[in-house]
Protein backbone atom coordinates (compact mmCIF):
# COMPACT_ATOMS: atom_id res chain seq x y z
CA UNK A 1 0.00 0.00 0.00
CA UNK A 2 0.93 3.29 -1.18
CA UNK A 3 2.13 5.71 1.71
CA UNK A 4 -0.24 9.17 1.42
CA UNK A 5 1.43 11.57 3.69
CA UNK A 6 -0.38 15.51 3.65
CA UNK A 7 1.83 18.24 4.97
CA UNK A 8 4.72 16.09 3.77
CA UNK A 9 7.97 17.71 4.72
CA UNK A 10 10.88 17.52 2.56
CA UNK A 11 14.17 16.58 3.81
CA UNK A 12 17.41 18.72 2.05
CA UNK A 13 20.64 17.29 1.62
CA UNK A 14 23.77 18.81 0.62
CA UNK A 15 26.91 17.14 -0.49
CA UNK A 16 29.80 18.74 -0.02
CA UNK A 17 32.81 19.05 1.72
CA UNK A 18 33.31 22.69 0.84
CA UNK A 19 31.30 25.66 2.65
CA UNK A 20 30.70 27.23 -0.95
CA UNK A 21 29.01 26.17 -3.30
CA UNK A 22 31.04 24.75 -6.32
CA UNK A 23 30.85 22.79 -9.73
CA UNK A 24 29.75 19.53 -9.28
CA UNK A 25 27.78 19.60 -5.95
CA UNK A 26 24.29 18.18 -5.35
CA UNK A 27 21.37 19.34 -3.37
CA UNK A 28 18.49 16.63 -2.87
CA UNK A 29 14.93 16.70 -1.64
CA UNK A 30 12.39 14.51 -1.40
CA UNK A 31 8.52 14.88 -1.97
CA UNK A 32 5.87 13.13 -2.06
CA UNK A 33 2.71 15.00 -3.89
CA UNK A 34 -0.66 14.19 -2.69
CA UNK A 35 -4.02 14.21 -3.86
CA UNK A 36 -4.17 17.34 -1.21
CA UNK A 37 -2.27 18.61 -3.21
CA UNK A 38 -2.88 18.35 -6.97
CA UNK A 39 -6.42 19.30 -6.15
CA UNK A 40 -4.83 22.57 -4.64
CA UNK A 41 -2.60 23.19 -6.85
CA UNK A 42 -5.58 22.90 -9.83
CA UNK A 43 -7.09 25.91 -7.68
CA UNK A 44 -4.29 27.27 -7.56
CA UNK A 45 -3.49 27.05 -11.48
CA UNK A 46 -6.74 26.83 -12.99
CA UNK A 47 -5.33 24.02 -14.50
CA UNK A 48 -8.47 21.24 -14.85
CA UNK A 49 -6.87 18.98 -16.65
CA UNK A 50 -8.66 15.35 -15.31
CA UNK A 51 -5.54 13.32 -16.16
CA UNK A 52 -4.55 15.19 -12.69
CA UNK A 53 -8.09 15.13 -10.72
CA UNK A 54 -9.73 11.95 -12.16
CA UNK A 55 -8.56 8.29 -11.39
CA UNK A 56 -10.72 6.63 -13.88
CA UNK A 57 -10.59 9.30 -16.73
CA UNK A 58 -6.66 8.66 -16.06
CA UNK A 59 -6.74 4.80 -16.37
CA UNK A 60 -8.88 4.99 -19.75
CA UNK A 61 -5.75 7.33 -20.93
CA UNK A 62 -3.69 4.63 -20.27
CA UNK A 63 -2.23 5.50 -16.76
CA UNK A 64 -2.44 3.78 -13.70
CA UNK A 65 -3.20 6.85 -11.43
CA UNK A 66 -3.52 10.18 -11.52
CA UNK A 67 -0.76 12.05 -13.01
CA UNK A 68 1.35 14.87 -11.01
CA UNK A 69 1.46 17.89 -13.25
CA UNK A 70 4.92 18.70 -14.54
CA UNK A 71 5.32 22.26 -13.70
CA UNK A 72 3.95 21.12 -9.85
CA UNK A 73 7.32 18.49 -9.94
CA UNK A 74 9.28 21.09 -11.56
CA UNK A 75 8.47 23.67 -8.62
CA UNK A 76 10.63 21.57 -6.60
CA UNK A 77 13.72 22.76 -8.94
CA UNK A 78 13.47 26.34 -7.20
CA UNK A 79 11.98 25.26 -3.90
CA UNK A 80 15.76 23.18 -3.59
CA UNK A 81 17.57 25.99 -4.83
CA UNK A 82 15.77 28.85 -2.83
CA UNK A 83 16.24 26.50 0.27
CA UNK A 84 19.90 26.71 0.41
CA UNK A 85 20.36 30.35 -1.39
CA UNK A 86 17.73 33.03 -0.16
CA UNK A 87 17.24 35.19 -3.04
CA UNK A 88 18.16 33.25 -5.82
CA UNK A 89 16.42 34.83 -8.70
CA UNK A 90 15.58 32.72 -11.57
CA UNK A 91 16.77 32.71 -14.90
CA UNK A 92 15.65 29.53 -17.14
CA UNK A 93 14.60 26.34 -16.75
CA UNK A 94 14.38 23.64 -19.68
CA UNK A 95 12.02 20.32 -18.95
CA UNK A 96 11.96 17.42 -20.36
CA UNK A 97 9.12 14.86 -18.77
CA UNK A 98 10.40 11.47 -19.19
CA UNK A 99 7.84 9.86 -17.52
CA UNK A 100 4.97 10.17 -15.35
CA UNK A 101 5.16 11.16 -11.95
CA UNK A 102 1.96 9.63 -10.29
CA UNK A 103 0.18 11.26 -7.63
CA UNK A 104 1.75 9.59 -3.91
CA UNK A 105 4.82 8.67 -5.71
CA UNK A 106 8.36 9.47 -3.71
CA UNK A 107 10.05 11.37 -5.77
CA UNK A 108 14.03 12.66 -5.61
CA UNK A 109 14.60 16.18 -6.30
CA UNK A 110 18.49 16.93 -7.41
CA UNK A 111 20.49 19.71 -8.46
CA UNK A 112 23.79 19.98 -9.28
CA UNK A 113 26.02 22.93 -10.00
CA UNK A 114 27.61 22.36 -13.87
CA UNK A 115 28.55 26.05 -14.01
CA UNK A 116 29.45 29.45 -11.83
CA UNK A 117 30.68 32.66 -12.34
CA UNK A 118 30.81 35.91 -10.01
CA UNK A 119 28.82 38.76 -11.95
CA UNK A 120 28.41 42.47 -10.56
CA UNK A 121 28.84 40.61 -6.92
CA UNK A 122 26.42 38.34 -7.37
CA UNK A 123 26.74 34.27 -9.24
CA UNK A 124 25.20 33.08 -11.63
CA UNK A 125 24.69 29.21 -11.55
CA UNK A 126 23.96 26.89 -13.94
CA UNK A 127 22.17 23.40 -12.33
CA UNK A 128 21.68 19.99 -14.07
CA UNK A 129 17.98 19.50 -12.50
CA UNK A 130 16.59 16.36 -12.36
CA UNK A 131 14.01 13.99 -10.56
CA UNK A 132 13.98 10.30 -9.88
CA UNK A 133 11.59 8.34 -8.77
CA UNK A 134 11.85 6.01 -5.25
CA UNK A 135 13.75 3.05 -7.90
CA UNK A 136 15.79 5.48 -9.15
CA UNK A 137 14.11 6.16 -12.60
CA UNK A 138 14.99 9.16 -13.82
CA UNK A 139 11.51 10.87 -14.65
CA UNK A 140 12.52 14.21 -15.27
CA UNK A 141 15.33 16.81 -16.13
CA UNK A 142 16.60 19.76 -17.75
CA UNK A 143 18.91 22.87 -17.34
CA UNK A 144 18.19 25.85 -14.67
CA UNK A 145 20.19 29.25 -14.37
CA UNK A 146 19.89 30.99 -11.20
CA UNK A 147 21.45 33.98 -10.12
CA UNK A 148 22.59 33.86 -5.84
CA UNK A 149 23.19 36.39 -4.42
CA UNK A 150 26.18 34.41 -2.19
CA UNK A 151 27.56 30.77 -2.98
CA UNK A 152 27.54 29.97 0.94
CA UNK A 153 24.40 27.59 1.28
CA UNK A 154 22.29 27.97 4.26
CA UNK A 155 22.07 24.82 6.23
CA UNK A 156 18.46 23.02 6.75
CA UNK B 1 -3.61 51.23 -7.67
CA UNK B 2 -3.53 48.29 -9.08
CA UNK B 3 -6.47 45.48 -8.99
CA UNK B 4 -6.41 42.70 -6.31
CA UNK B 5 -8.36 40.39 -7.29
CA UNK B 6 -8.75 37.09 -5.13
CA UNK B 7 -9.72 33.85 -7.00
CA UNK B 8 -9.87 35.82 -10.33
CA UNK B 9 -11.26 34.00 -13.26
CA UNK B 10 -9.35 33.80 -15.66
CA UNK B 11 -10.63 34.45 -19.44
CA UNK B 12 -9.89 32.64 -22.31
CA UNK B 13 -9.37 33.15 -25.73
CA UNK B 14 -9.12 30.98 -28.62
CA UNK B 15 -8.34 32.72 -32.24
CA UNK B 16 -9.22 30.68 -35.24
CA UNK B 17 -11.18 30.37 -38.09
CA UNK B 18 -11.14 26.79 -37.84
CA UNK B 19 -12.38 24.35 -35.82
CA UNK B 20 -9.36 22.15 -35.25
CA UNK B 21 -6.29 23.49 -34.06
CA UNK B 22 -4.01 24.09 -37.09
CA UNK B 23 -0.47 26.33 -36.98
CA UNK B 24 -0.35 29.91 -36.00
CA UNK B 25 -3.10 29.37 -33.90
CA UNK B 26 -2.47 31.14 -30.44
CA UNK B 27 -4.80 30.38 -27.30
CA UNK B 28 -4.34 33.19 -24.42
CA UNK B 29 -4.97 33.79 -20.92
CA UNK B 30 -5.23 36.48 -18.94
CA UNK B 31 -4.43 36.02 -15.20
CA UNK B 32 -3.34 38.36 -12.32
CA UNK B 33 -1.41 36.44 -9.75
CA UNK B 34 -2.42 37.92 -5.69
CA UNK B 35 -1.02 37.77 -2.57
CA UNK B 36 -2.86 35.01 -1.29
CA UNK B 37 -1.63 32.94 -4.76
CA UNK B 38 1.91 33.40 -3.55
CA UNK B 39 0.80 32.27 0.06
CA UNK B 40 -1.01 29.42 -1.13
CA UNK B 41 1.83 28.53 -3.49
CA UNK B 42 4.58 28.24 -1.35
CA UNK B 43 3.30 26.38 1.14
CA UNK B 44 2.52 23.92 -1.58
CA UNK B 45 5.93 23.69 -2.95
CA UNK B 46 7.81 24.70 0.20
CA UNK B 47 9.52 27.32 -1.74
CA UNK B 48 9.68 30.14 1.44
CA UNK B 49 12.12 32.17 -0.93
CA UNK B 50 11.83 35.77 0.89
CA UNK B 51 11.63 37.63 -2.57
CA UNK B 52 8.25 35.61 -3.17
CA UNK B 53 6.89 36.64 0.47
CA UNK B 54 8.47 39.83 1.98
CA UNK B 55 8.13 43.00 0.35
CA UNK B 56 10.75 44.84 2.18
CA UNK B 57 13.43 41.79 1.44
CA UNK B 58 12.37 42.37 -2.07
CA UNK B 59 12.76 45.93 -2.25
CA UNK B 60 16.15 45.67 -1.12
CA UNK B 61 17.01 42.93 -3.34
CA UNK B 62 16.69 45.89 -6.26
CA UNK B 63 12.98 44.14 -7.16
CA UNK B 64 9.64 47.01 -6.76
CA UNK B 65 7.72 44.48 -4.96
CA UNK B 66 7.66 40.66 -4.19
CA UNK B 67 7.88 38.51 -7.27
CA UNK B 68 5.75 35.71 -8.63
CA UNK B 69 7.87 32.77 -8.86
CA UNK B 70 8.65 31.98 -12.55
CA UNK B 71 7.38 28.19 -12.24
CA UNK B 72 3.79 29.49 -11.03
CA UNK B 73 3.50 32.28 -13.82
CA UNK B 74 4.67 29.24 -16.48
CA UNK B 75 2.02 27.07 -15.42
CA UNK B 76 -0.38 29.19 -17.32
CA UNK B 77 1.07 27.25 -20.26
CA UNK B 78 -0.47 23.52 -19.30
CA UNK B 79 -3.58 25.12 -18.03
CA UNK B 80 -3.82 27.12 -21.56
CA UNK B 81 -3.44 23.89 -23.61
CA UNK B 82 -5.54 21.72 -20.74
CA UNK B 83 -8.38 24.24 -20.83
CA UNK B 84 -8.87 23.67 -24.36
CA UNK B 85 -7.71 20.29 -24.56
CA UNK B 86 -8.91 17.94 -21.83
CA UNK B 87 -6.27 14.84 -21.38
CA UNK B 88 -3.24 16.89 -22.52
CA UNK B 89 0.02 15.23 -21.66
CA UNK B 90 2.80 17.99 -21.29
CA UNK B 91 6.28 16.63 -22.75
CA UNK B 92 8.69 19.23 -22.87
CA UNK B 93 9.06 22.83 -21.58
CA UNK B 94 11.68 25.92 -21.70
CA UNK B 95 11.40 28.85 -20.15
CA UNK B 96 13.38 31.95 -19.96
CA UNK B 97 12.32 34.25 -17.17
CA UNK B 98 13.18 37.98 -19.14
CA UNK B 99 11.79 40.37 -16.59
CA UNK B 100 9.66 39.84 -13.06
CA UNK B 101 6.89 39.49 -12.69
CA UNK B 102 5.17 41.73 -9.76
CA UNK B 103 2.30 40.95 -7.18
CA UNK B 104 -0.59 42.05 -8.30
CA UNK B 105 0.09 42.42 -12.18
CA UNK B 106 -2.17 41.33 -15.03
CA UNK B 107 -0.06 39.29 -17.14
CA UNK B 108 -1.37 37.41 -20.48
CA UNK B 109 -0.03 33.80 -21.27
CA UNK B 110 -0.77 32.88 -24.86
CA UNK B 111 0.47 29.64 -26.48
CA UNK B 112 0.55 29.71 -30.05
CA UNK B 113 0.89 26.28 -32.38
CA UNK B 114 4.40 25.96 -34.24
CA UNK B 115 3.60 22.74 -35.20
CA UNK B 116 1.23 19.66 -35.25
CA UNK B 117 1.99 15.61 -36.60
CA UNK B 118 -0.38 12.39 -35.70
CA UNK B 119 1.20 9.97 -34.33
CA UNK B 120 -0.22 6.60 -33.10
CA UNK B 121 -3.81 8.85 -33.25
CA UNK B 122 -3.09 11.28 -31.07
CA UNK B 123 -1.39 15.28 -31.73
CA UNK B 124 2.14 15.60 -30.91
CA UNK B 125 1.67 19.91 -31.00
CA UNK B 126 4.51 22.51 -30.51
CA UNK B 127 4.05 25.71 -29.04
CA UNK B 128 5.70 29.19 -28.41
CA UNK B 129 4.79 29.91 -25.26
CA UNK B 130 4.70 33.85 -23.88
CA UNK B 131 3.37 36.05 -21.02
CA UNK B 132 3.46 39.43 -21.50
CA UNK B 133 2.38 42.47 -18.88
CA UNK B 134 -0.39 44.38 -19.44
CA UNK B 135 2.00 47.46 -21.53
CA UNK B 136 2.38 44.82 -23.66
CA UNK B 137 6.31 43.93 -23.18
CA UNK B 138 7.58 39.91 -23.10
CA UNK B 139 8.26 38.40 -19.85
CA UNK B 140 8.74 34.57 -19.91
CA UNK B 141 9.23 33.38 -23.19
CA UNK B 142 9.73 29.48 -24.58
CA UNK B 143 8.81 26.51 -26.05
CA UNK B 144 6.25 23.84 -24.80
CA UNK B 145 5.38 20.12 -26.74
CA UNK B 146 2.19 18.12 -25.21
CA UNK B 147 0.89 15.38 -26.85
CA UNK B 148 -3.45 16.44 -27.41
CA UNK B 149 -5.85 13.31 -28.00
CA UNK B 150 -7.60 15.63 -30.62
CA UNK B 151 -6.96 18.56 -31.71
CA UNK B 152 -11.29 20.21 -31.51
CA UNK B 153 -10.62 22.49 -28.62
CA UNK B 154 -13.64 22.62 -26.37
CA UNK B 155 -14.81 26.20 -25.98
CA UNK B 156 -14.96 27.60 -23.05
Amino acid sequence: MKRVLFNYIPSLRYSSDSLLLKTGDKLKQTRIFSSQDLVQFSKLSFDANPLHLDSEYAKKAGFTDRIVPGILVASLFPTIIASHFAGAVYASQTLHFRLPVYVDDEIIGEVEATNIREMKKKYVAKFATRCFNKNGVLVLDGEAMAVLPTLCPMQT
